[in-house]
C-alpha cells in the first residue's frame, strides 16, 4: 500500500477542526503523523456530535489514521518528551502542525534550536493572535448576512464550519510548499497563518469586497436562489425538494428545454426587454423565471422527471437531510471506493471515508479508525524518541505519559 | 522577492470557483500559472458580482496573478498550442490543473504521451463525471437543513461556495503531494477528485455521518447557536448584534465572569442538576443560558463592554455587513499586512488580499492583478512554447490565438 506521502512524519498539538483536519489529510494521504494531548485529552475530546455510548464522532472523524500519544506537559519530562518528538530526526521528519500557540518550550525559536530545518505551521485566531472560531469570524466578516431566507430580518449563521474548514487545507499545503523548499534548499521555517486572515483573504478572492467597496448596495440575502445567474429550489408534487441551475448557457437551455418553458422564457425575454442568455439577466428576473418554473415542478413527482434530468446531463439536485442522504444515496456507501464500512470500538459501524483524491500511481488507500487517546504512547517513546524500556516504563510510573494499557481513558 | 514556489509554473485550464483558486493560491505562493481560456474568455468570465463598469470582480479576484492566454480550442491549432503549453519541458514545470474534464486532446493518456512525467490534477462534478457545483452538492448531503433559524420550515442554502472553496485547496494539497513524489521518484500521475466526495469525506470527518447512522434524530436547525456546547447571538442596546463564545471551559468561564452572571448560572446548575463545566450540559440549557444572558446585553451599548471582553480575552465578535467590515475592521485594511490597496483598471481601488500564510523565509508577497483576457499569449506562446516571431505573428493572423493588443475584450 502505502500513500503519495509514505514516510513523512508529522506532529500534531491541536483541538478542534482546522488543524486536526490537516494533520488528517496528511495522515490519509500516507504520512505519519502524531497527535500529542494532554493527559485525559485535548479540549475537542468530547466535542460534538457524540455517538450514543456518549464518546466523540466528531473526534473519532478528525483525527483518523493518526498515532496518539498523551502527555503532561505541565511538567518539564512532558515538555521535554514533546520536544524531543517534535525534533527527532528524520530527513521527512521535522514537521510540526498547532493551533496551540503555546509561548516558550513549544514556540519556534526555542524548537528549531533542537532542529534548525523545523517546518512549524502555525494557525492562529486573527492575525494580532486573539482568540477567534469559525462562529465568530463568520458574523465579523458579512457572510452571515448574505445568508438566509428573503426578507428574514436577521443574519444567519452557515451550519458547518466552513472556515475551519479551509484552513486546514492551507495549513496542509503550506507545510507541503515548506516542506518542498527544505528538501531543495535545506532550510526549515516557520509558517504562521490566522484563521480570520483565511476568511478575509477568501472573501476578497469572491469579489465580496470589491462589491462592497465599489457598489453602493449591499448584497443581502437571495434565499436558496443561486446568486447573480439562475438557480432555484422547488418543491415537487410529492413533496421532495430539487433544486436546478441555470449558470452556464447550456445548463440553462437545458433546464429550459427539460422543462418545455422555451415558449413562456421567450415571451418572458420579449415583455423584459432582456435576453435571458445573458446570466446578469436572469438574476434580473429570477421571480419571473421562478414563477414559470414552478408549476411545472409543483405538478409533478420526482420519479417522474429525475432519470429525464440525469439523461439530459442537467445540473440539479434533490434536497435530503445527512440521514436521508445516507439511506438513497450511493455516494456516501461503499459503492463509492472513497467510504469503508468501519466497526469502531465505542462508536458503531457506519461508512467512513478516505481522502478525495485518487492518484493513479497508489491505490486508494481504506481509512483507519482514529486511535484511544495514548494508544501509541510506548511505540512513539520508543521509535521516535528513541527512549529505552526503562526509561519508557518510568515514565509511565511516575504518570508523565498515558496509555489506554496504563490507565487512561478513551478518547474516541 | 520571490515566494515560496517560485520556479514552478503550472497550467490552469479552468472555470468558477475551485480550480481557480487552487491557481491562484499556487501563484500566490510564487509560481508561474498560466490559465488558458478560449477566444472571448471562459464560462465565468463574466460571473458576479461585477465592478460598476461591468467587468467580473468574482474573476478579477479569483485569478490575481496568472499569466493569461486566449486560444480557440475548437481548432487543432489550438490544440496543439495548448498540449505544448502543458507538456513544456522544464524540472519544475509539467503541471497541469482543470475542471474542463476534456476527453480525447486534453485528457491525461493523451497529454502524458508529449510529457510522461506530468502532473494533472482534474476536479469533475461528481465521482461519476456527472456536473455538479456547490449549489447541488450542499443540498444533496444536508447541511441546508441544518442551516438556519429553528422552526423555520425550509432549508437554506449557504451563501458561502465552502465545497468549492475546500476542493479548491484539496487541488493545491494534491498537486504539491504528486510534484513532491515525482520530485523523489521522477514519475508523474493522474490526481482526481469531485465536488461531491470532497462534501462527503467533509461531513464524514465532521461526524456527521456517523451521528446520522447511529443516533435516532436528525440534527436539525440551531440558529445562531453554537452546536454541542454554548454559542449565542444577543442584540445590544445600540442596535449591534453580538455573537459570545462558550465553547471551551476557559471561554464559558470568562463569559460568565464578564457578565457578572455567575450566581445565576450556578443556580441555573443547582435548579436542572446539570453541571454547566460540561459542553454538553451546555448545550442543553442552551435556552436558559440565554434567557440569562439576554438580558446584559439588552442593557448594554457595544461600545460598553468591548474593551472589556477583548481584555478578558473572550472569544466573541460584533456582526457586521460586508461593507461594514470593510468601513470598521482594520484587518481588511492595509494594516493588514495581507492586503494591499490595488488600482485595477475597469475595475477601481479597494483592498486585495494576498495569500494567508506569512512564510518566515520569505518576504510577504504583495498581491497582483489578474491580467487581461490574453494578455501574456505572446511571451507564453515564445517563452513556453517555444515559438519564433514569424509563427507567433502567424497564430494571431489566422485567429488561433488573442491578446488585449491584438484585438481582444478585457476578461476583467
Amino acid at each position: 500500500m502505502g500513500g503519495i506521502l509514505k514516510g513523512m512524519r508529522v506532529v500534531e498539538g491541536s483541538a478542534f477542526v482546522a488543524v486536526p483536519l490537516a494533520g488528517m489529510t496528511l495522515a490519509q494521504m500516507g504520512a505519519e503523523v502524531i497527535r500529542f494531548d494532554r493527559m485525559g485529552g485535548g479540549l475537542d475530546a468530547g466535542r460534538w456530535p457524540l455517538a450514543p455510548s456518549g464518546q466523540s464522532l466528531f473526534w473519532a472523524g478528525l483525527n483518523k489514521g493518526k498515532k496518539s500519544i498523551a502527555v503532561d506537559m505541565t511538567r518539564p519530562e512532558g515538555q521535554d518528551l514533546v520536544t524531543r518528538i517534535i525534533t527527532a530526526p528524520g530527513e521527512d521528519a521535522g514537521l510540526f502542525l498547532t493551533n496551540l500557540r503555546v509561548r516558550g518550550w513549544m514556540d519556534y525559536e526555542t524548537l528549531s534550536q533542537y532542529r534548525a530545518d523545523l517546518v512549524m505551521v502555525t494557525l492562529m485566531g486573527d492575525r494580532h493572535g486573539r482568540p477567534a472560531v469559525d462562529y465568530t469570524v463568520n458574523p465579523a466578516l458579512g457572510i452571515p448576512e448574505m445568508t438566509g431566507p428573503v426578507g428574514w430580518p436577521e443574519p444567519v449563521a452557515h451550519a458547518l464550519p466552513a472556515w475551519d474548514i479551509a484552513a486546514g487545507h492551507l495549513v496542509v499545503s503550506s507545510l507541503l510548499a515548506a516542506e518542498r523548499e527544505r528538501l531543495r534548499r535545506g532550510r526549515g521555517q516557520e509558517v504562521e497563518l490566522s484563521l480570520k486572515d483565511v476568511a478575509a483573504a477568501t472573501i476578497g478572492h469572491l469579489g465580496l469586497i470589491g462589491d462592497a467597496a465599489l457598489n453602493d448596495k449591499e448584497r443581502g440575502k437571495s434565499g436558496n436562489a443561486l446568486y447573480g445567474a439562475y438557480g432555484q429550489d422547488f418543491v415537487c408534487a410529492c413533496g421532495r425538494r430539487v433544486i436546478v441551475i441555470g449558470l452556464t448557457h447550456r445548463q440553462w437551455r437545458g433546464l429550459v428545454k427539460a422543462t418545455g418553458t422555451e415558449a413562456a422564457m421567450a415571451a418572458l425575454a420579449a415583455r423584459s426587454g432582456r435576453d435571458l442568455n445573458d446570466e446578469g439577466n436572469r438574476w434580473h428576473l429570477r421571480r419571473e423565471i421562478t414563477a414559470i418554473l414552478r408549476p411545472w415542478f409543483a405538478t409533478r413527482e420526482l420519479s417522474s422527471f429525475a432519470e429525464a434530468f440525469d439523461a439530459a446531463g442537467l445540473t440539479w439536485s434533490v434536497f435530503r437531510t445527512v440521514r436521508e442522504a445516507l439511506a438513497e444515496d450511493p455516494d456516501l456507501s461503499e459503492d463509492n471506493p472513497m467510504f469503508k464500512l468501519l466497526m469502531q470500538p465505542g462508536l458503531g459501524r457506519f461508512p467512513v471515508p478516505g481522502h478525495p483524491a485518487a492518484f493513479s500511481a497508489h491505490e486508494r488507500a481504506a481509512p483507519q479508525p482514529a486511535p484511544q487517546l495514548g494508544a501509541h504512547t510506548e511505540e512513539v517513546l520508543g521509535d521516535v524518541a528513541g527512549l529505552s524500556d526503562t526509561e519508557i516504563a518510568q515514565l509511565f510510573d511516575t504518570g508523565v505519559v498515558q496509555s489506554p494499557r496504563f490507565g487512561a481513558r478513551p478518547a474516541a
